[in-house]
This record gives C-alpha cells, sequence and structure tokens, in this order.
C-alpha cells in the first residue's frame, strides 16, 4: 500500500454534482431512465471527461462503456465501474459514484505518474436500474456473458419501445462483440443504499456478495361491474386480488424473516374509478434473500397465494418474470483485500451482504470481484433524498484507489 | 291506464344505438364523460330530436337540459328523465335509456294526438356519473337545491380543469336559473345495473330507494426506498397500507353483510417502480348501504383502521370527502304505482332498493319520486357488455308510459 497517495475528493465531488445536474429534478434528485435523451447527455459528458483522462474508450453492442489505461504489461485489466442511468426519482450518488470514483482513481494514477504493471479501467453498464426495461443489471449482465444479447436488445419497455432501438436513437448501439471482455479483477464502489452502516457507525462494508433477486409481474383479469349494484358475493374484482397478494408479500417476508424481503411497488387498477369494480390489476412482486432455498420457497408460496386468491375471487391471472438472480458470493480474497485495506487505512469496517442487485454481480462468475460500500443518510436511496456525507465518499474511493494499486501491481 | 298505447320499441332502440355511436368504444361501449366533447354532441343530438317533437328546451347553469310539453293546465308538469354521460367504459343504456324513453313517450303522446291535463316532460342532468368530476348526480342535485351551484362550478377534475370552464367550453352553461323547477311528481325508467331482477326472473323493478353513498379518497404519504437495502422493519410503504386498507374494506362489508357493499376502485402508486417502495398511494373507498346508521358504522370502522394501519407503518393521510348521500325512500304511492300498473300490463315484479345513485333520489325530497327498473344482462354495467334485452326495454318504457298518462290526467 502507498498510503502517501489521495484521491482528489473535490474534483470527485465536482463530477457528482456535475452529471447530476443532467435529468436534475425538484429536491436535488435526478431522473436518468436507461436510454432517454438524459443518459445520452450523461453518457457524452462522462466519455468526454475518459477521453480528457487519455483512456481508450469501446463501446459494444449493448451500450457498455469500457475506458482503459494501459499497462506496462498487455494482460487482463483491472477493472472498476458500474452504472450512470437512475430510476424516475433518484438520486445523484448511487451508480454515478463508482463510474466517478473509478475515473477519480485514474486521474490520481496520472497526476502522481504512476504506471501499473497491469492495465486499469473504468466502465460504466448500460440499463443497470432496470426502471425502464428488465432485467435490471442488463448491460453488464450482456457484456459478461450472463444474459444473451439478442434477447436484450429485443427487451421493450411500457411503452414497447425496444432496447435495440433506443441505443440506435441515443447513437450508442456499439460495434464491440459483448461477453469476449474479462478483466483480471473487478473492484465496484457503491452506496450501500441501506442504513446498517450509519446505524451501526461503521465507514466502510466489504460486500460478501448480492442477494438472490426474483421479480414477477402479475396480470389479474376481473370483472368491470357496477361498485354500487353488484353484491359482493358476485364479484370478480381484480384490484381486490391485487391487495390481497401485497398484504400476503409483507406476510411473508415478515415470516420467513432473516433477509428475506418483499415488495410490491406497482399495483395498477383499470379502468381505475371510484364507483367501478377493477377488471384489471397489474402488480410486480419483489422477492429477495442471500439463500437461494429460501428464496425458492418465497416464491413458490406466493405463487400458491396468488393461484388460491385468484380462485377465490373468480378471476384468472397470468404472470411474467421480469428479472431472476441467484444469490452472488464473492471473492472471499477480495471481500478480505476490502476489510485489510480499509483497517490500515484507520476506517472502522463491517462485512455485510448487498440487498441490491449491482453489475459486479455479473462479473464474480467470472473473475475474482468484490464491492465496497460507503453509507447512505438514514438509508435513503431511489429518492431525490438520498445522500453520502463527503467523508465517506473520500473513505471509499480512497480505499478503491488503493485496491486498483495493490491489484495492478 | 289506456292498455292500447304502446310505445314504437324499434324506434326507441334506433335512438338509443344512435346515440351510442357517439364515443363509441371498442366492444360495442360508449366513453362520453361529462361535459367533453363527446358530450357535447350527444347533448346536441338529444335537443335536436327534443326540438323535433316541439319541445320548449331550457338549459340552466349547471347544463341541466329541460324539454316541456305543454298540458291543458298550466301547473307543475309531470317529469321523467336521467342522464346521458357515461364513465369512461360504459355501456349505451345506462341512464341513456331512462331520457330516450321519456322522449319516446312524448313522441307516442304526439302521435296519438293525447292532450294531457298537466304539462310533462323529460330531462337529462349534467355527470350524474361522476366519473369525471365529483360528486355524482351534480346537475340534478343543484337542479332540486340538494347541491350548490358555486360550489360545484367550481369542482376540478383530476387535470385541474373546473365544471363552470367545461360547460362554457362546451357551449352549456345556460341561463335558467337552479332550485327553482318543481316537478308534480318524478319517475325515472333505469336497467338495474345489478344482477336481481335477471337471477330472480323478474321482468320489472319496482324501487324502493337509493342506497346511502359515501365516497371518500385517501392520501397515503409514506418514504420512497431502495426495495433490497430496507429491511422489513425500517419500511414506510404506503402502497402496502392501501393494500390492507382494500383488504379491510371488503373483510368489513363481508362482515356487516346485509345491503353493505364497499369498493376500492381507485389504487394509484407513486413513483411506482417494481424496485422503489412506494411514497405515495392515492385510494378511493366506495362504502353504500340502506341503512344510514351501519353506513356511518361503516365509515367510522374504517376510518379506524386507516389511522391504525398509517401509525403502525409510520407514514401519513389525508382524507377528502368525494360524494355522501344518505339513503332515500321513495313516495309509498309511488312505488306501489309501478308495482301495479306493471302488475296489470303482465309482468312479473320485484320491489327492491338500488345499490347505485340516481337523479330521481334528487327530487325524492321535493316531489312525489319513483323509478322503474329493467334487467342488466349478468348485472353488467359500467361496462362495454352493459346489455338489456329488448323486450324488457319494450316493457320498462311502457310502464313509464302508462305512469305518465296516468300522472298527468
Amino acid at each position: 500500500m502507498s498510503l502517501d497517495i489521495r484521491i482528489n475528493t473535490d474534483r470527485l465531488i465536482r463530477r457528482i454534482e456535475k452529471l447530476g445536474q443532467i435529468g436534475a429534478i425538484d429536491g436535488g434528485g435526478v431522473c436518468r431512465l436507461a436510454l432517454s435523451d438524459e443518459d445520452r447527455k450523461g453518457r457524452n459528458l462522462v466519455i468526454d471527461w475518459m477521453k480528457k483522462l487519455g483512456l481508450d474508450v469501446t463501446i459494444d453492442k449493448i451500450g457498455n462503456v469500457i475506458a482503459l489505461r494501459k499497462g506496462k504489461q498487455n494482460v487482463k485489466p483491472v477493472m472498476t465501474g458500474s452504472h450512470i442511468d437512475t430510476v424516475a426519482t433518484g438520486g445523484i450518488y448511487d451508480g454515478n459514484l463508482g463510474v466517478l470514483a473509478g475515473l477519480e482513481v485514474i486521474e490520481t494514477f496520472n497526476d502522481a505518474g504512476i504506471e501499473t504493471r497491469k492495465p486499469v479501467g473504468v466502465g460504466f453498464f448500460t440499463n443497470e436500474e432496470g426502471a425502464r426495461f428488465a432485467p435490471d443489471m442488463m448491460g453488464s449482465g450482456v457484456h459478461q456473458g450472463i444474459l444473451d444479447l439478442n434477447e436484450m436488445l429485443n427487451v421493450k419497455d411500457l411503452e414497447g419501445k425496444r432496447v435495440g432501438d433506443e441505443l440506435k436513437k441515443i447513437g450508442y448501439a456499439g460495434k464491440t462483440p459483448t461477453n469476449t471482455f474479462r478483466a483480471d479483477c473487478f473492484i465496484e464502489l457503491h452506496i450501500e443504499q441501506g442504513p446498517i452502516l450509519e446505524l451501526e457507525n461503521s465507514e466502510i462494508g466489504a460486500v460478501e456478495g448480492v442477494q438472490g433477486i426474483s421479480w414477477n409481474e402479475y396480470n389479474i383479469f376481473g370483472t368491470s361491474n357496477h361498485a354500487g349494484t353488484t353484491p359482493m358475493r358476485l364479484r370478480h374484482d381484480a384490484g381486490y386480488v391485487a391487495s390481497v397478494i401485497s398484504v400476503e408479500v409483507r406476510k411473508l417476508a415478515k415470516k420467513i424473516g432473516g433477509n428475506q424481503i418483499g415488495t410490491v411497488g406497482v399495483t395498477k387498477l383499470n379502468p381505475g374509478l371510484v364507483n367501478v369494480i377493477a377488471k384489471e390489476a397489474l402488480l410486480t412482486v419483489d422477492l429477495r434473500n442471500t439463500d437461494e432455498q429460501k428464496l425458492k420457497q418465497a416464491e413458490n408460496k406466493i405463487k400458491l397465494i396468488i393461484e388460491k386468491t385468484c380462485k377465490d375471487e373468480g378471476v384468472s391471472f397470468k404472470s411474467r418474470t421480469l428479472a431472476r438472480f441467484e444469490p452472488v458470493t464473492f471473492d472471499k480474497s477480495m471481500v478480505s483485500l476490502v476489510s485489510n485495506v480499509a483497517s490500515k487505512m484507520g476506517f472502522s469496517v463491517k462485512s455485510l451482504p448487498s440487498g441490491a442487485g449491482h453489475d459486479a454481480q455479473m462479473f464474480a462468475p467470472n473473475c475474482p470481484t468484490g464491492m465496497i460500500f460507503v453509507p447512505s443518510h438514514k438509508g435513503i436511496s431511489h429518492n431525490v433524498r438520498e445522500f453520502t456525507e463527503k467523508k465517506h465518499i473520500q473513505a471509499g474511493a480512497n480505499v478503491l484507489l488503493q485496491m486498483m494499486l495493490i491489484k495492478s501491481e
């Protein structure tokens, strides 16, 4: 470790704030949905910065952007990176921190005239959020061969717009093939997006792995009817069924306990009028667990509940899997390295799993992979009030710097 | 009774179908929301028909249209009528039947050269449905002084458009004062909009009164957060609270039993994304009962449930009453007259309360009022598949004809 080398925190924060102005929304947040015009502007800005640092920038067929800095040897590069797309009401940190901290590490290397043995690089990956196109981690998944390129190019958003067409529209349908790039190792810095580090006064999180994620969408088909004249016993109310499922998801998560999480984030009723029984309901169920067996049990339980509730109410349903990722365990030596580097720098460290999916998990099957978490104030994320203190950004980026130095030696 | 006089069923059905073409939607339904451009076109067509029958047409300050046929004496008129606005996915019968059957009765009087002692009239009333502007029965309520004119002119739709402005925009901000017109009596023909008559093989319903109606809208305010990283115990999920309320409304309706009805027709989550805990939920609760005390108990119970659920989840809420009408009991002599006339004509009759609100209920405090129901196939209403058989339309309109003859003698 070269403890005398430090990133320039003010420079990093200036970049975070500058990128946060693209798609800025009231309250200090940002809306930069994947492959939107705002995403295009954000991509252009970050690539401009990458080129000014002398990096070799490539764009692949799913729009992932990889910027490399040569090493003394032409070997696999030590990689960092994350994503710059956001949810509709996102904060300015989230994936942006990991991308811009990677840039900052490289600029610090440049400034200090450091020549690494292995190449180093920073990337940002298309549609990590899954807020516009499902599944999430789409770009990194295709990049590492976990997801199929053509299948993902054909994914449509709610308006029926294809990923492939939207990539072309914003000028990011690149030529570099996917599933060919392999890294020496991958290290991602990210805000925790949860409350644990702050609650336990830890400055750095050494991420042990990522929870398994199961996203399903359900369409419930009932019968639209007059709310005042249809006796309760004769109803086929799609909206009622949706509410039962939502309540049961909560009950199930509490019952399984531990890491089990369950959320219904989408509920839409059709026609959605005060005095009309809903003929259609659309809802999503997001289930997560670090234990694949428990996650499967939760999925099965919800399936049974939906089948029974639909049968009892005399309605039908169809379901669609939006995303399904098994839990990921990060390379033990990488988790230890995060922990050791942070401790040697004087930071308090906590090992913990990630509740959210991250691009890093797509690299995990192909190379040693680790993640560094920094605290999120009050655990708030995917929200305009998302906030991480300057001292924590500094700490996280410096741990990333040291790890990239060590791994690229 | 002059049993030898009959309405012209084909002429009546032609008018129903012609009016149904304005705002027609897929599946044979109609979307003619109050004060929309389609409503304007529908109004123009019906007024054209009224004038061709030689009627004296007036438009009042809330856009109600009244068409009168002179009697031998200048006394209060025997009135019928209903509404021609529809919900967004409505059928072609609903209020249209009552308006056009009234026209048909008058045309039959004209054809037969009948001169009545009292004047007779037919009207259609603004925004009966409440699908665009709350409360429902707005026009008839103002017409009979139950609702305040200026308050109603200031009601806004979800886009913030005022009733008063929209009336002007479609050319129906009339000059006739409201709350001055008084009828000798009011008889409304309407489809049942429920399944009872068909299930019990009755051809005519003698409506005893109208259920009390309570519409409330709730805004739930929670905290938006990442669905994967926020432990279940730390959530303030507005969407979850909405689903609990919806489930409890159903439970309560079943528990109270009898005529109690409860519906959540609107549930909207914000931001409404699969992996974001909802920070806001909007829902409506529609409660109805023929017994005012039981209706009040239901309202209070739901209020307590909402307060407790919000407290438990750590979220806040605000509520707004969209409509509140006490149960209405129709004049006993009018209910008997429907029953007697129908029986004498050879129809099977059932006395029953109305589950839906109707314009007639606004006349009930000011004059003897009654309603004639005809069966709705499978009880389906507020739906493009709403359907009433020709023979039932014929029966209902002929009962209306006989009642108007008797009452105007």
